[in-house]
Parts: C-alpha cells; sequence; structure tokens
C-alpha cells in the first residue's frame, strides 16, 4: 500500500541508511522538547534535538512565560495561599472545557509541585511575590499571579489560589525560561541540530515509528531513532488551509507564534494514523488592557456586557471572538484610566471620550440608548457593591463617572498584513487543537491505541485543553508532558 | 507497514477472495447513498448499495424533508419569488460560515433548477405555495418555506427569496422523499444488502480503494468494488467519543438520528488518509417553537436579547448552544401566544406566567429587573415598528402587554437517557464535519489529493458547510453531490 500524499510515512523497508542514528529524537526545540530531551538524556538515552529554525525556541520564546503550577508551590505558600492538586484540578477541568481531558488535569495537578522543584533545579527564577489584578503580563518581576481563579463563575467551584508561575523577567519571561531549560538540556550532553525540517515518519512493518525524514537547505535527510521520536512541533496558527478547515474563527487575526507554527508534526503523525482532538480551539488575546477592562465594563456592539470584566482576560478573549465576533468596547472613566500605571496601559489609549454617557452612545455608534442603560445598570449594582449580571467581584466595582472613555478593541492588535491599517481585528490567536497523547505522551490513533515510538507534547499535542484556555497551561502541559514523553522514550526497548 | 488499528484499511494482498463484486458500492442508504446509487447506475455501473441496519432510512427519512434549492425553481416563481443562483450563493456563503465551502456552494447553486427538476423526474413531490413564517416544519403541506433568507442580516447580503423546498406531505417529509428516491434507484437496476456494517476499506498497492471489508450477523464479509466506493454513512452523532474529541458542545443533547451515525464512514476514510473539516460543526434544533419565538422576544440567564427572534430557528439554536450554553428563554404574551395556531404549538405550553413584567422578571430567577429592562426597551422600539439591536422585520414587531409568558427553553427537547426529568436541554443536536471532498464527490487526503475510487456524501462529508447550518442544505447536498458521487464513480476505469 503506498500512501500518496507527501506527509505520508515512509516504510522503513524503503530506507537504505539513515544520514543519522540516535536513541531518542526530539522534533522542535521549544521548550517541551527541551523537557523532552532533557529527561530521556538524564535517563540514559543518547538524544538529538532538531529544529527548523536556526536555533532554539519556537513561540515558547517568545511567550509570557508564565507556566500554571500550584497544589502548594513555594511561592504560594511564601505569598500566603494555600492548595490542594484537588482545587487545581477543579479549576482547570471548567476553565480548560468543555472538553478538557480530566484525566491528564488529575495527574498534571498531582505532580505539579515536583514539576516546579524540578525547573527550579534547573535554574529557572521564581520570585515569591504577587502581582495582584488582571494582567496578560504583569509589568513587574513578580513571580505569582491570578489566572481568572478569584474570579467568577470558578470561585463558586474551586478555592481560589493563584496559579500563574513567572520565571522572574522585567517583561515576557518565555525568553529565560527557555535558556534555563536549554541550558539544563546541553548540559546533559544533548545535542542539536538546526535548519532541519522533518517531513515524514518512518515506520517499520509492525507500525513502529523508527525515524524521519527530513529536509536540510534542500536536501532529504534520514535520522533513525532507535528507541523514539518525540513530535514537539508546536501548533498550527501559521497554516491557513488548517485553520480553514478546522478553525475558520481564528483566521485573520495576528497568529501568535515565530512563524514556524504549521501544523506538521501533526500531519505527520495523523498521516500515520494518529488521532487529533479539539482542532477548531483557540487561545484568543484580545488587546483590551486587563487592568482597563477590570475597572470598566466590556460590551458588545449592542452595549450588552458579556462577561465579568476582571476574570483572566483570555477567557474574556474567547468570549469576544467566539460568542461576539470582536465586536467589542471597553468602557471607562478618567479614574478607572488614571489608576492603570503607565506602564501597564502599554500605550494605549481611548479611542473616543465623551463628556457624557449620551454623548458617548452616540459617539460609539451603537445601538440608540443601549450602551446608557448598560452603565446605568451597571452604576446602580456597583454602588450598592454588587454585580447580579456578571458577578465582577466587589474590589472592582465602582460606578461609572463622566467624562467616559471608550477604546475599540480593534484599534488594538492587528494581522501584520493590514500593517498600513490602524485597524486591525483586536485579537492575537493561536491553536490548542493537536494529537492525541497518553498521560506518557503516547500518541494514539484513530482506535485510541498507541502507535509505538511516537510521542508528542506541547500544542502539536492537545495536552490538557478542552476549548477553554488559561494562560501557563499551554507552557505547563508543554513542559511537564514533554519531559513525560522524553523518558518514556527513552525507556523503550532499542530498535535494531 | 501493518496499521495497527481496526479502522486501518487492509491491504488487497491479503484478501484472497471477494464474496461479492460490483462496479460501485455504495455504504449506507438514506438520501445521499439512494442518489448515489442512482447515477451510477444510469452511467452503466452495476451497483450495490449496502446498510447497516435492516432496511434504507438513516437520519434522511426521520427528516423534515427540506431541500435547499433556488436559484429560480419553478416553485419560486410559481410563488412570485424571482431568485439568481449568485444570490443563492450569496445568502449560503454567509448563513454555512465561517469556513463554508464557497466553491461547492458556487457549483450547488449554479445547479440548483437542475437539481430541482431531477428530484420532480424522481417522482418527488413540491406544492407550489409558501408557508410564511418561521418554523421547524410548517404544519401544512405548503411546498416552499423561507430558511432566514427574510431575516436580518441576510437581507443586507443577498435578495431575499424563499429557498426550502418541502416534499408534500402534512408532517415530516424526509420519509416520503426517501421513499421516492429509493423507489427510483431500484428501478434502474440498483441492488441493495441490508445488516450489513463496513468496518475497513480495501487499498490496493497504488493506495487505490479497491473494495471494503463488512461484517453481517458477525460475519466477514469482504466487497470487491471495481470502480468506486461512496460513503454514504451519515455523520457522527451517536459517537460519544468522537464528539468529546471535536465537538464536546455537542455532547448530552438530543441526538437527532436513526441511531446509527457513528462515524464509521469517516473513520475508515481517516485511516485510510482522507482529511476532515469542521469536525466541531453542528446542527442545533433548539425547542422555541419559531413561531412563539418570533411574536415575543428570545432573551438569555441575564435577561438580554442576543439574536433577531425571526430568523432560521437554526441560527437562533446555534446561537443559543454555542453561545449561552442554552441558558434560553422565550418571552410573549397572550396575543402573541394565541396567534400561533394549536397545531404549530406542538403540545407546548408556558413554564411560568405572570401578570406583569415585574412579576415575571422574580418568577424566573433572572438578576433583578433585568428582563423588565429588555421588554421596556423591546416595547420602545417596537412601538415604533423598529429594532435597532437586532432587526427583527417589522411585521414581527409589537409591544408585548401583560399577561406575559415566559418558557424555559430546558422544558422542551430532553435526552432520551433523562426521559424520566421533565427538564430536558432544550436541543436536539447533529454533527455537520466530515469528510474533504471535491466538486465530485472525491475524498481528499492530507495533502489535498483526490484518494483513488473513495467518494463521500451527504453527512459523512462536510458538503457544503462552515461552522453554520440551514435547514435544507444536508438534503441538499447530499443529494446533489450524491449524484455527483455516484456518476464520478461509475465513469472511473474498472479495476482487474
Amino acid at each position: 500500500m503506498t500512501v500518496r500524499n507527501p506527509v505520508a510515512p515512509r516504510a522503513a523497508s524503503e530506507v537504505k541508511s539513515y544520514d543519522i542514528e540516535t536513541d531518542v529524537l526530539i522534533v522542535g526545540y521549544g521548550c517541551a522538547g527541551a523537557c523532552a530531551a532533557h529527561e530521556a538524556a538524564t535517563a540514559g538515552a543518547e538524544v538529538l534535538v532538531v529544529d527548523r529554525a536556526g536555533g532554539p525556541g519556537g513561540a515558547s520564546a517568545m511567550s509570557g512565560g508564565e507556566i500554571y503550577l500550584g497544589g502548594g508551590t513555594p511561592i504560594q505558600r511564601a505569598c500566603g495561599f494555600d492548595d490542594s492538586p484537588e482545587q487545581m484540578a477543579a479549576f482547570l477541568v471548567a476553565a480548560l472545557g468543555p472538553g478538557a481531558d480530566q484525566q491528564k488535569i488529575a495527574h498534571y495537578s498531582e505532580h505539579s509541585v515536583e514539576h516546579f522543584h524540578w525547573l527550579v533545579d534547573r535554574g529557572v527564577p521564581f520570585k515569591p511575590s504577587l502581582w495582584d489584578a488582571p494582567a496578560w503580563v504583569p509589568p513587574t518581576d513578580d513571580g505569582l499571579m491570578w489566572l481568572g481563579e478569584n474570579s467568577w463563575p470558578f470561585t463558586e467551584l474551586a478555592t481560589p489560589a493563584p496559579r500563574g508561575h513567572r520565571p522572574t523577567a522585567n517583561d515576557f519571561g518565555g525568553k529565560l525560561l527557555l535558556d534555563c531549560l536549554v541550558h539544563a538540556t546541553e548540559s546533559v550532553g544533548v545535542t542539536a541540530q538546526y535548519d532541519t525540517y522533518v517531513t515524514n515518519l518512518i515506520l517499520d512493518a509492525d507500525g513502529a515509528v523508527v525515524g524521519v525524514v527530513a529536509r536540510r537547505y534542500g536536501r532529504e535527510l534520514t535520522i533513525r531513532a532507535r528507541r523514539g521520536c518525540v513530535l514537539s512541533t508546536g501548533g498550527f496558527i501559521d497554516n491557513d488551509d488548517m485553520l480553514a478547515a478546522h478553525a475558520p474563527r481564528l483566521l485573520g487575526h495576528t497568529k501568535v507564534s515565530a512563524g514556524t507554527d504549521d501544523g506538521s508534526g501533526i500531519r505527520i503523525a495523523q498521516a500515520a494514523g494518529a488521532a487529533v482532538r479539539h482542532m477548531s480551539a483557540g487561545q484568543v488575546g484580545a488587546s483590551l488592557i486587563p487592568g482597563f477592562a477590570a475597572r470598566g465594563i466590556i460590551v458588545n456592539n449592542r452595549g450588552q456586557r458579556f462577561v465579568n470584566e476582571d476574570t483572566y482576560p483570555g477567557r474574556i478573549g474567547q468570549a469576544a471572538l467566539f460568542r461576539q465576533d470582536m465586536n467589542v468596547w471597553v468602557v471607562l472613566d478618567e479614574q478607572g484610566y488614571e489608576e492603570v500605571p503607565e506602564r501597564e496601559r502599554w500605550g494605549v489609549r481611548p479611542t473616543h471620550v465623551a463628556e457624557s454617557v449620551d454623548e458617548l452612545d452616540e459617539l460609539v455608534a451603537l445601538p440608540p440608548g443601549a450602551l446608557a442603560a448598560s452603565i446605568t445598570r451597571y452604576n446602580e449594582f456597583a454602588s450598592r457593591g454588587t454585580d447580579p449580571d456578571f458577578h465582577k467581584a466587589q474590589r472592582w466595582l465602582r460606578p461609572l463617572t463622566p467624562p467616559l472613555a471608550a477604546i475599540d478593541i480593534r484599534a488594538g492588535v492587528r494581522p501584520p498584513s493590514e500593517s498600513g491599517d490602524r485597524r486591525g481585528t483586536g485579537a492575537s490567536v493561536f491553536t490548542l487543537g493537536g494529537l492525541h497523547t497518553t498521560l506518557d505522551g503516547q500518541v494514539l490513533d484513530l482506535n485510541g491505541s498507541p502507535i509505538p515510538n511516537l510521542f508528542a507534547a506541547g500544542r502539536a499535542s492537545s495536552g490538557l485543553h478542552g476549548e477553554g484556555y488559561i494562560s501557563g497551561t499551554s507552557l505547563g502541559d508543554g513542559t511537564f508532558f514533554g519531559r513525560k514523553a522524553g523518558a518514556a522514550a527513552a525507556r523503550n526497548k532499542a530498535h535494531t
């Protein structure tokens, strides 16, 4: 049986010789790949990491660096918070659903404190101080942050504890995290080769993965992996065909990636029979400035509120894109605006300013009286310290007093292709769906059986996620299940 | 290379002999399968249809029977409507998106009048009269109905014309439609075998489909298909594992199917390398009684309106499930209730009745004052004949006057597993995602190349659909692309 498409696996019988041989091959050198490589090497395997780019990094290195950790880490305890694996899991099942992987979440939560220590032992620094307001990336070096745990409806589902652990950096911490992991990986003898794009798996007669075909500077290369192959190639936000087929709502927005998340690992595994999950799911970073939003209200293009503004900004982003088609405004007053420190404003200024509610209503061209009605209702309840509609926490409730400002979310992030246009889509997105894996990172086929010697971690897999997302769960499940996958691959009996 | 899972294709080299041989094999005898069989047979091929059930039917036979046809059919013209393929396509691209298949829609719209005549020539009766109100299934034998074309935002995107063509029946017309198609198919010499569940494709050394493996009463059976195999096996609403992986929001609701939509055709094709599209998409039939809804308002659990109540009910259903988590109420007044003829009420009665807006507000336990505010706003604009928020058509706008009634949508349809519970989920669902096909119904692999001799139609394919849905597009694309697939399979050179 010849498979007819270029991503299809090659039969080992057709491969005359291998250009490179190793025990465990890691494809993709972001955080998941680094952790997989490290654990495979410390388990005694010879390990090679290849990456299509000229060095390690991927989307991990561009990220904020948050890792979702809890269950009672030293950082949580130092900041005065009790936590348990059960409460952490209860939050994650709710926040990452519908369709969250409950078994993976339970396992991940149970081993979270151990994973924290493992990261610290690899040199990842976390400062024991809390950033205590909704934010994408706090402008401080605080090592702990809330990611929606203290917002409704999660407050009713699990005991709140902050679990966003941030490597100590006065900015995006992803680069620092990656540097630590790469350094640790190199120190245990892992080698890396770059500019190497893996195009196909090689399967033996039993359907086991024995290596890969790759391309380097136009030349085909075969790599033998005696014990296993870990795909940590990232998601597919850079593949518009895949988006059109699976996640059309993510098309046209700013892509969060290093430009190499083309789903190649997902596709070569699918071509070998692998199953995928939740391919329509996406993280949505809305450029609404969480500090502004929590102090004001967020409304849709009928002037209606639709979410509690103090929750995790990604939850607001998903609601904005999937439920409101990004027709979203933030409305706040002068006090709210001024309360947000300059450094947290990211340069965002109101797109509309008005002396009265009615004037603002007219300015932003929502249906007549709609915004005014929402503000009146919000103010009435806020003055009583309650929000019966969306349960925003009391600390963020304060009647809005004119002059008022509105921020058109679409004035924010804009896709690179429209860089001449001042008005973007307001959303930065990446994909959450991917390969279906076991707790050991084994890739499962369409019937739920592992494909021998094939592993995946990071956003090449669907990991913990259903349709929901919380910052830190991607670096979190990538590093954690990356470790598991690397260790499991190293345990495999070597193919001869 | 041995594939390791039960749905994986079998190598032809492993098949010693075939129990049955035919030119074209059709798997699944619903409307799509019947049309494929008919056209393959009239093109001169020997055709066998197999179905896992004891007779033809599938979900088609249980449906309302609506077929989405337009571009100027005799029924449209007799009812006084002009239409064009371009306007039809413009509507469908908007209604079936995001992610609708524009190429398929253009082709389908262009050939719609021809397809109408083909159906009529096969004995499908359409009465030239219009049912002129939102409805799931009109209680009359009218042959034409609106499916949202005359509602916002479609009125701004395409010239409205009704395109829901209904076989003449005083009830669900799906059975009649199927009977006509099966009779026509038998009359051109197609044979059928039942209780035959296809479990695997058989591929030759070039990756071409040469037959299938099936199970009948526990015995394995091999069927050779010299020219091609058409998968018309339906969607996957009966496969909870597939729902959990791809469409978790559809879990737990009433399944619209004959109980056999387990995605088997999709999975055996995927195992042979086939690509799928839009697996998260679903039709959502909300039990909200369109006649009531159009005369009243629909609100979410914050008392907010969220859609124009006069649009296609399935559009409301999708908004209710995907955007409001089915926390939805219909509110109407006595006049509105009485205006809906008894036979259109489907036995539904208000779950809450109140003498005043405030009383109703309290009764239905929405946030205080929320419903009252929505009704006040709606009434104010309705009295002026306008709806600036959702653009409900003027004919349905009338201030609501107490006494008022509310209908909890969840009091409606309930899943069979909870039949003891009077409160259901309010939604009846089926899947829209499936195999990626060409205009000729050829199944495409992960790289967009046809898998030789493999075809699909109906809900085993994603057909016209992105994430949206309109009644009649499923029977519509199933019958139309079923015909194309059967004809294309018959044109194939016979395998020897």
